[in-house]
């Protein structure tokens, strides 16, 4: 699964490398405990509104780039999850067509839907 | 100060208002308590990433377009603050310029720069 928080993580802490900050230095300006600020960038702790406001202000970058980031992100690994999807639904119809007995003139094969459950023979 | 929570919350309402659907409808879907919903819903409580993630597929709408959607609006709410932000700092400056001496030929009047907090006379 996709998740939000780490994807949101990266994203923070790549703003803080590009402007050489460390840790210390952000969290002294955000006001925000250093162990915090790291769990957030490791994707370990959900950051709250307040959270995030205070780090983008730290940081000088709008929350609304940030999250466009995030936004941009999540919609590259979707894509790439639906396309991973799709194989593997392919690979089960395939499967399921192979097991499935040959249909007699005017029978028609079980239709096999995307997202069904087909066991392997 | 603009609330991220509050801002989600509308525009996750306003995808299940679209969708004609009710908060029991979603929350079984989800299977997350409708109670929880409602208060994400009114920025009330902040959503989990896996929360957040349960709530979009549920409303079958990718999150990654839910978060563009908050970031578009959060941009618009931080270009009015922005504007709020100028229009006060202009005011101080000119309550301050009016409180200060006339400056001698030679001598520069005190620079009152952005962000300074100035006490009106």
């Amino acid at each position: 699964m996709i998740v939000l928080r780490r994807l949101l993580g990266d994203v923070l802490r790549q703003h803080r490398s590009r402007q050489g900050r460390t840790l210390r230095q952000v969290s002294g300006e955000a006001r925000v405990s250093l162990g915090y600020i790291s769990e957030i960038e490791r994707g370990q702790k959900e950051a709250s509104s307040e959270m995030l406001t205070a780090l983008c202000e730290a940081l000088a970058v709008p929350l609304s780039a940030v999250l466009r980031e995030v936004s941009d992100r999540l919609a590259l690994e979707e894509a790439r999850d639906g396309r991973r999807l799709a194989v593997a639904q392919s690979a089960e119809r395939r499967l399921s067509v192979a097991a499935e007995p040959v249909p007699l003139p005017g029978e028609q094969a079980g239709a096999v839907r995307p997202g069904d459950v087909v066991a392997a023979a």
